[in-house]
């Protein structure tokens, strides 16, 4: 069951399957014409931070799949699942604009048949930061792109860094398991005012929506104290902390950690991340910053 | 790093693998090639059961893949991983006899390198039964096969049927991720007095040899009645469970559940299965008898 939509690009048309069979004969096809499949992820209600996921999968394969799923499983119980932005239409538009072939929008019926009772779990990279306030968040975050992993067989899949901890437990996912998918990180994409792009920034209030810049702020301010020498994580994290305080926010979280496997640093040494969560009126935000990283 | 070992059909060979990278790399060359890949996971110190799997993927596939790995992860504590029979060199003779293209004999730390954090549970079928009295167990089960299939790729998995909820973890497993693979259950063998072939047995005595003998001709005595029309599970349990009391024997479990999904059964309706653990002095010994099914 799909539908075909006008690609801008002419002659192409991106292909829509709800269905995992369907999806499945499709790209089963492709890989064995031998063709590269990149694979994005997604809960939809794109943004350009999505866009910029979708650009990064064209650039390294040759079919770009992505996938439009609101997954329970992620959601804590007095989350905001219920609510969580949808625009389907949108996103349809949207992605077949940015290049991509095939978009898989299954329903939540189509993903967890009856009976569906698997759990994939990344211990260590999953405690700690956001996995401290979600606790089952990243289990499930993991069941389903393995899930989906499993179905798109995807040569290159691609995460936003925006969501630091998640692509370093799917990194950690995919080396565990040996999995034949390369996981790349694109670099997080700012609003023009430097607020990180979110779905749930649609969420913030007028008045919130400026408190909310005090967390990108406060980032540039450590990450200008790095250049200048600062090496102390205390310091860093004072400096990003100053900006928050100032508009009132408290962190849910503001840590140095290393940049690969998120253990606590003290000192930023090597490629660290300033990593920081602040709950914005009802709004939980989420922010980074690498620093040290050879290239980016 | 591979050896390769004499086959008994002339002008074969069976390669040899330690390395994961190394046993990829000649699977996916044989995968781009379009050959079916069958694979048996094993814990080595094989007998005839081993090999009757062995036989089932060649019957299904044009390669066959197995490996021998005593997985560290799927003992508990006090359980008998130091001293889990070995025998690598009879084990490499046997399959290579038997027919099997490739062998992988991973180390632990090939398996587990330093940092490995990731963990599948299949949350129902593991409960109860053999799950209860080994909690991290399957567990470590669905960890390793779920790798194993990562790095293989097979088109067709055998397990034996022995391993009854092992099997329907797993099924359950391949099915949930949407995995590529078909899992087949593959029929119990025996000894020539009906002891369950396992290579566990090696730790009995000969007085527990003889002991435990009661299991299969419990069994069989359960089936003796369904064969004549019984359906009451209770029934069921206790002419298997009359043989038990008469060698003084107490099952660790005795329980007639749905042979698919392995929810309890109070009347033997549909396809089911008899399962029974128990130890024999020290050594825990598991059977089954599959009742009711259309074909075997």
């Amino acid at each position: 069951m799909w539908e075909a939509v006008g690609n801008s690009s002419p002659g192409t048309t991106m292909l829509v399957f709800d269905r995992v069979t369907t999806l499945k004969q499709h790209l089963r096809k492709l890989e064995r014409q031998g063709l590269r499949i990149g694979f994005v992820p997604t809960m939809g209600a794109l943004h350009d931070g999505h866009l910029s996921l979708i650009a990064q999968a064209r650039a390294r394969a040759e079919v770009v799949v992505a996938s439009v799923f609101v997954n329970p499983k992620q959601f804590g119980p007095t989350e905001d699942l219920a609510r969580y932005p949808r625009d389907l239409e949108g996103d349809r538009s949207k992605l077949a604009s940015a290049g991509c072939d095939v978009l898989f929008v299954p329903s939540v019926e189509e993903m967890y048949p009856p009976g569906f009772q698997t759990e994939v779990e990344v211990t260590q990279a999953s405690q700690g930061l956001c996995g401290a306030a979600r606790p089952q968040h990243f289990k499930g975050v993991t069941t389903v792109v393995l899930r989906l992993f499993s179905i798109v067989h995807p040569h290159v899949a691609v995460f936003g860094e925006k969501d630091y901890q998640q692509l370093t437990v799917l990194r950690t996912m995919a080396r565990d398991l040996g999995l034949d998918v390369e996981v790349i990180g694109a670099p997080l994409v700012r609003e023009p005012d430097g607020l990180a792009m979110s779905s749930r920034n649609v969420y913030l209030s007028p008045e919130d929506r400026q408190r909310a810049l005090a967390l990108s702020r406060g980032l540039r301010q450590a990450e200008a104290r790095f250049a200048a020498g600062e090496r102390r994580g205390a310091a860093l994290v004072d400096a990003a902390q100053a900006e928050l305080s100032q508009v009132g926010l408290t962190a849910e979280y503001l840590e140095l950690r290393d940049a690969e496997n998120l253990e606590p640093r003290a000192e930023a040494r090597g490629p660290v991340v300033l990593l920081v969560a602040c709950r914005v009126g009802a709004t939980r935000l989420l922010d980074n910053v690498i620093m040290g990283r050879v290239s980016s």
